[in-house]
């Protein structure tokens, strides 16, 4: 099944286009965000929330699934949208970001990456092949090449290694992926060095992927080194093909990139600040606990109209945040998940009727960066 | 706001009755059970979600909401329901359970009960008269009397010591609420001694409340002797007032009680189990965390139509439990509400048509007692 897409429209002012992404399990328009379900589940959100709020399309990690409860496992239940009650699209990631960021005792030859579970300590080795063929058991319409993320900073030598084992990797999983069904899209390595990105981009867009992702970055090198690379990287990649930026990020930093040509997004940030008592607003981050709000009767964000800000008052987030209720993690990722969709949604809406470049310079200093 | 009642059925070969109770936030049929939603949440569930299942009443417990977030809080932020989110009826205890039953160094005078917070060790006493007046704070529709609730086991000086200072304190309730809005419930006590039910039940039910329970059941004295309790005390109490059986309890008991002429019902189990992982099902409870069903696509009960039903499995909810994922009690509690939910529904449908007798034949050994 081959990933269709078509840019709809485009601003006059800046590289942003407007589209859709099409698999075999429905299509989204871009650019999009999609929330993460880490081990085949968004954490405190029901799978009919998530289309509810507009999402089409969501990732789930490959690393994760592959230790628990096993990709052939999830393949023998029929497949990760049966397993986890997804009807839409599923990205998942090839395993490798979380194998250089989770296990232990990594090991990296260009036949594959030797690791230790960070579960029970037991020995894996993570080859592309192994990686295209556990997302080929989950049965994911997004898959991605297995890479070599560098950890930030790293001397150039280095970087230069990731890249050259990165395009390796590449062809090898695009001949593994050949026999797959499913669109496996090709990353871009190249850590901060300029050159070392165009050389990636060079390499992993002259194979015919359906979609290009910007990987390794959102690894720790800070907000302007981030919009440097995404800036110089996106306009590397293949005109015609979805853009993904891998793990990023803030409303604004979604909005740069998006300004930069970029198509696809994922990151934590809204579910995990969301358990961490942290909501997305219109007026900013806004941290339940905080004694102000004790007896606040208002709705999180006034301007909102997601189901928690319909229903629900700061001072009651609070009390159940204080409480370690289930309830509080339930209502505060439904708030930022819509946060988000709306936020994408409202980036769309301005590519497509021409206004990008105003609801850009309105956005800046909404606070929410 | 007087509390309403009208008995609609009877079933002609028990006490069994099926009716409707009315608040000033709409009405419930009976035999009801309430889910509990200890500190203004039901642990795990959307409000909304509590009313698609058929809930139209929840428990909350005054004890928890006077120690956090305070009722006069819940008072200045509109009230409990507005609080919690819920627009249909409120019940609240008087707080006396949780604190015979959670809090240290009791101290129980014919003027209140002195204890200190099982939270941070604070001096509290709580009287008849502040257990009224915290409950009109809330603003719930159903509010209960102030009670000894002596533990079982206990001896016949003490349990008849506990029946007569709820005596004194009902009267003293009554006095005090008679000023406030909210229907007023008297709680029987008298332990497992039949003559001091029978007094207790006198006692309270020559007062003019709109509706009486039971209480000091499902104490730990076991299953036989709740039931001989229930059975005993249940046709003493006033026949055209609602009858709330406290703290029970197993679908098996509920019909039990039922039977004897119980119309209202609240317990932890439905909740707390679905927290620990075990489901109820038509064909007995389910320990999802099993390994026989690693692999099994199948859902949790297959004549069950819950949300969790149609879209999740065994394998799956395994999985989530295993992984200690917020969405494992969220399907979990959905699943275990409903069942109940349908449970009552059930009862009710069988007094309403006549064949209450058949229905319980049947369900003896279903497994679920």
């Amino acid at each position: 099944m081959a990933i269709g897409f078509r840019i709809e429209a485009r601003d006059a002012g800046t590289a942003a286009r407007a589209g859709t992404v099409t698999t075999e399990n429905g299509s989204f328009p871009t650019p999009a965000f999609m929330p993460v379900g880490t081990s085949a589940a968004v954490k405190g959100v029901w799978p009919v929330q998530l289309r509810e709020m507009g999402y089409a399309c969501v990732l789930s990690n490959t690393y994760h699934l592959y230790l628990r409860p096993g990709h052939e496992r999830v393949r023998g239940l029929g497949g990760l949208h049966r397993f986890m009650g997804w009807d839409g699209s599923i990205l998942t990631d090839s395993g490798g970001f979380q194998v250089f960021s989770l296990s232990a005792l990594r090991k990296v030859t260009d036949e594959a990456v030797t690791f230790r579970s960070h579960i029970d300590g037991s020995l894996h080795a993570l080859s592309p092949e192994l990686a295209v063929s556990a997302q080929e058991a989950l049965g994911s319409d997004i898959r991605m090449v297995l890479d070599e993320c560098v950890e930030y900073p790293a001397g150039r030598r280095e970087v230069e290694e990731a890249v050259r084992r990165t395009t390796l990797w590449a062809r090898r999983s695009l001949d593994a992926g050949r026999r797959a069904e499913g669109g496996l899209f090709g990353i871009v390595q190249g850590g901060m060095f300029p050159d070392l990105r165009k050389r990636s981009a060079d390499e992993i867009g002259s194979m015919e992927f359906p979609g290009y992702a910007i990987g390794g970055v959102s690894v720790g090198e800070g907000k302007d080194l981030l919009r440097e690379t995404v800036s110089f990287t996106a306009p590397l990649l293949p005109e015609g093909k979805p853009r993904y930026l891998m793990g990023v990020g803030t409303p604004a930093d979604i909005l740069f990139a998006v300004s930069r040509g970029v198509d696809m997004f994922d990151c934590v940030l809204p579910t995990r600040n969301a358990r961490n008592g942290m909501l997305f607003t219109s007026a900013g981050p806004l941290v339940v606990k905080q004694a102000r709000f004790a007896d606040d009767p208002l709705p999180p964000d006034e301007k909102c109209e997601c189901p928690t800000c319909r229903s629900f008052s700061r001072a009651y987030l609070r009390h159940l945040y204080l409480q370690k209720e289930i309830l509080s993690p339930m209502l505060m990722t439904v708030h930022n998940l819509y946060y988000y969709a709306r936020w994408m949604e409202r980036i769309r809406q301005a590519i497509r009727v021409g206004n990008f470049g105003e609801f850009v310079k309105e956005s800046l200093g909404s606070g929410n960066d």
